[in-house]
């Protein structure tokens, strides 16, 4: 089995964190180089480094990245299609990969609107400099879009979910959940409950044996202020309604 | 070859145009049902039955959805690779496919830019709304983003462009430009000439003879202010610097 080289920040879960379950999850060997000591090629300067100059004349345009011999692939949805597929793990039907992959693209509208909660006005400005605007986009996130997105993914992975048959998509939901009950502690105990199928995807994927090592593992970073899912006590809100 | 039935918003471009795109700059069969006469089955209330109902037990996320024979397919990208798979328009390779897709998602993510610098706090709310935040969050848009999307594009897919093997990313970096032309006309004429490789391809591709009949037909229809790409004069902006 060849080596995966992931590049991602190496001080946050963020999108890589999707890549990361996935090759733990499968036992995918893997070197997440930018946590790699510095002395050893790793370190963010490795990250910029491909950032900036690419590899092989190849320029990502954003992490999370991987590289496999001379192949360098980025796009969250697009890194699990391509592992999981080049690896065996999703059926070779077409038909059965444009399903999957729908739902996975639809994760990462709800990882993009989670982003956005506390980034409304623009990535390139600190959360500090749209603080109001934040409360506004989250109120409305916990009020209209995540009713949404959980309604869809209880209705179309956590009812068609198979614990013998997981695949990235299924890892990539128990992701998300443990990020929004990372971000909004309150609103999840009060929704998620109601999404019966969606929990039990959730609680049997983490019991899943080289995933529960992974979360014990010290390899695995803690949500923080950094990432995509913030813990931050002022946008923990609960519906309106 | 089959029929595949479109079911999106049958008054605006949105993401459905780049679906239209591909299916007729392909020649391929294809019926946008909400756009045919109510009497026929058609109108938005096709579209919606299908968005609240589902098809054969299945609820899409959210239009553009394909439907053909028992398949349901959503989520443009995904529509877009699916249809190009199936259809032959892509090589077989799991990599070159992969490599494609990585610049489609990126596209995607533009897309998604360019709605936010309307409804940057919800999409749940009116434009008029937010009209404030639209207009800082466009101005962020226009002096940091649009400059590293233009970048990224130039760099990859302008440079790798082969007008002989046009494929659906092409097609929809097309689509992209003509929304950014009409959205941002100020600043996409300031900054489009510095990236001569991207607008070969934008020339390129709009001389093809199957997408240029369509463009001159009735079928397509004109940007508006339902669509992603809205002309707003008062978000018409420059960059700052």
């Amino acid at each position: 089995m060849p080596t995966y080289q992931l590049y991602y920040w190496p001080v946050l879960q963020g999108r890589g964190e999707f890549v990361r379950v996935l090759f733990e999850d499968a036992g995918i060997d893997y070197v997440d180089v930018a946590r790699q000591p510095t002395e050893n090629g790793g370190g963010v300067q490795a990250l910029l480094a491909v950032m900036n100059d690419g590899i092989g004349g190849v320029v990502p345009y954003a992490p999370p990245i991987i590289v496999m011999e001379e192949q360098v692939v980025w796009q969250t949805a697009n890194v699990l299609q391509f592992v999981s597929r080049r690896e065996g793990l999703v059926p070779d039907d077409l038909y059965a990969q444009a399903r999957l992959h729908q739902l996975q693209l639809t994760i990462t509208d709800l990882v993009s609107e989670v982003h956005d909660t506390h980034h409304p006005i623009s990535t390139g400005l600190y959360y500090e400099d749209q603080k109001a605007e934040a409360l506004l986009a989250t109120q409305q996130f916990i009020d209209h879009r995540l009713p949404k997105f959980l309604r869809h993914f209880e209705l179309n992975l956590g009812a068609s979910f198979e614990p013998d048959a997981v695949t990235y998509v299924d890892l990539s939901m128990w992701q998300a959940i443990e990020g929004l009950k990372a971000a909004f502690p309150r609103a999840m105990a009060k929704t998620l409950p109601d999404h019966p199928k969606l929990s039990a995807l959730h609680a049997s994927v983490a019991a899943r044996p080289r995933l529960a090592a992974y979360v014990a593992s010290e390899r695995r970073l803690p949500f923080n202020e950094d990432g995509i899912f913030r813990p931050y006590p002022e946008l923990d809100l609960l519906p309106s309604a």
